[in-house]
């Protein structure tokens, strides 16, 4: 059955498996370090929920997986490049990354940048070379431009500049919103449109995925925030649970979530996958 | 007329005057560091060797200025990107760009970082933004793959990689010309071709492109080494002068011109801004 919950999470579990596969593929072949740096940043250990989303997106609108998997792991490539870079001693000064020592501290800060600069060039090269799903090129190129917006200078790049540069003083609610929507939302807002473009979704059907992806964005920093509430590793210590306090950051949280799915309706998207991966950011009973 | 050096010329200062405009429009409107950062990086100095070339690619097959401009900015802004990269203190260690700081001199490593990556980003932007020049938008896809490749893990992150992890006693002529194909020329190969893709050249005048942009890449380094000597900013030591002592850079330099000049008369290329962007790279009476 479709929506059975254990189902859903099997067929995610899949397409995780498959995009680890993917990228181990994409970053194989070259013994040299910088290639190992590139592996060390990328292969096992990542959640990988954003090329889950793009796969969901395109899988509600009845693309199959073969032919979105290049964007997917793009996507991954274009996340990891920026958690290698902002780690490094000059931006967020991280020396652990999922439970290992971080991709400088491992292989050094000249590396580290080249390593980063490598995943961000190989991402585009991925999408450059792919294929158009179905064989629209038209649609190939917007979900190129959502991507290559998300990850730019007034999406990611922005996001990451407002969090090194914001004094504490500057933190409020606001802020924190427009901040997480570039840094965190914009990437995650672009997997599911490029998924639903990718898959040529009519246009009601977008609209919805990228409401659907604001909502997430947000929520999955919130939910990020409340987990790790008292050790923000945030430069600029803007982090939710000091902006809106617990109860306050849980209940943007639920209320995030409820939009997402409420996206979804509107849209007429009919996907448990998008309805898992949103319930997966849910708060914990301990949050 | 046409072939008159002078007319060339000028024709080569109004192109470059309007890739200087555009770079501009394409930085203004954020009064923030990191974009201060971004145009300090791009603004004023650049000779703009690699847009010239795309356009004088274009050009050679018919193809208007206007509509091969975004992409001729976004191979300037790929080249500031690596020179930010490659200056950094964990990298090259260059204080000075262009006769004034360095950009992590100026503005700090931690933002000099991030507006390299800005300008990488913005690049891949500006080109999934832009109109297929003729309307044909399997070309643009194979002029964006040209590009993607040439800035990617296997063109100029690989040839910096190799430049910075090679030690001098590993320096000869063969190292020396697969690091400077990729480093160097890989993006200088990538502007020809892609001008001439763009332009719907035939396919025998992409592959006379691609040949002279190979020969005008290795002439590049070879005259910058040449004017360089005894003053090698390559972490490797990787010069010509070193490897193939002053004499014999100076006829492998003669060589490559008169191979890029072959190339066009071999496609019938019929372009007197290739032949003069050639041309500025023969070595002086004093090299």
């Amino acid at each position: 059955m479709k929506g059975d919950p254990r189902d859903v999470r099997d067929r995610l579990d899949e397409a995780r498996k498959a995009v680890d596969a993917e990228l181990e593929r994409l970053l194989a072949g070259d013994e040299s370090r910088l290639f190992e740096a590139m592996r060390y940043a990328v292969v096992g250990r990542g959640k990988r929920f954003r090329p889950l989303l793009l796969l969901a997106a395109g899988g509600a609108f009845g693309t199959p997986r073969e032919a979105l998997l290049p964007y997917a792991c793009a996507i991954e490539l274009i996340h990891n490049y920026s958690l290698v870079h902002d780690d490094l001693p000059s931006m967020d000064n991280d020396d652990f990354r999922r439970g290992k020592p971080s991709c400088h501290k491992a292989f050094g800060e000249g590396l580290a940048v080249l390593a980063g600069d490598g995943l961000l060039s190989l991402a585009f090269e991925v999408i450059a070379g792919a294929p158009s799903p179905r064989g629209n090129g038209e649609r190939k190129e917007q979900a190129f431009l959502e991507i290559a917006a998300a990850a730019g200078v007034r999406g990611m790049i922005k996001g990451q500049w407002m969090d090194i540069s914001l004094s504490r003083g500057e933190a409020d609610g606001n802020v924190y919103t427009d901040l997480v929507g570039r840094k965190t939302g914009a990437l995650i807002t672009a997997s599911v449109k490029a998924g639903a473009l990718l898959a040529g979704a009519p246009p009601g059907g977008v609209e919805a995925a990228g409401a659907y992806g604001e909502s997430v964005g947000l929520a999955f920093q919130l939910r990020d925030d409340l987990a790790d509430s008292g050790t923000t590793g945030s430069p600029s210590g803007l982090d939710a649970v000091t902006i809106f306090g617990r109860d306050g950051a849980r209940a943007r949280l639920d209320e995030c979530l409820k939009k997402a799915l409420a996206a979804l309706d509107r849209g007429n998207v009919d996907s448990a996958e998008l309805r898992c991966l949103a319930g997966m950011l849910a708060p914990e009973p301990g949050d």
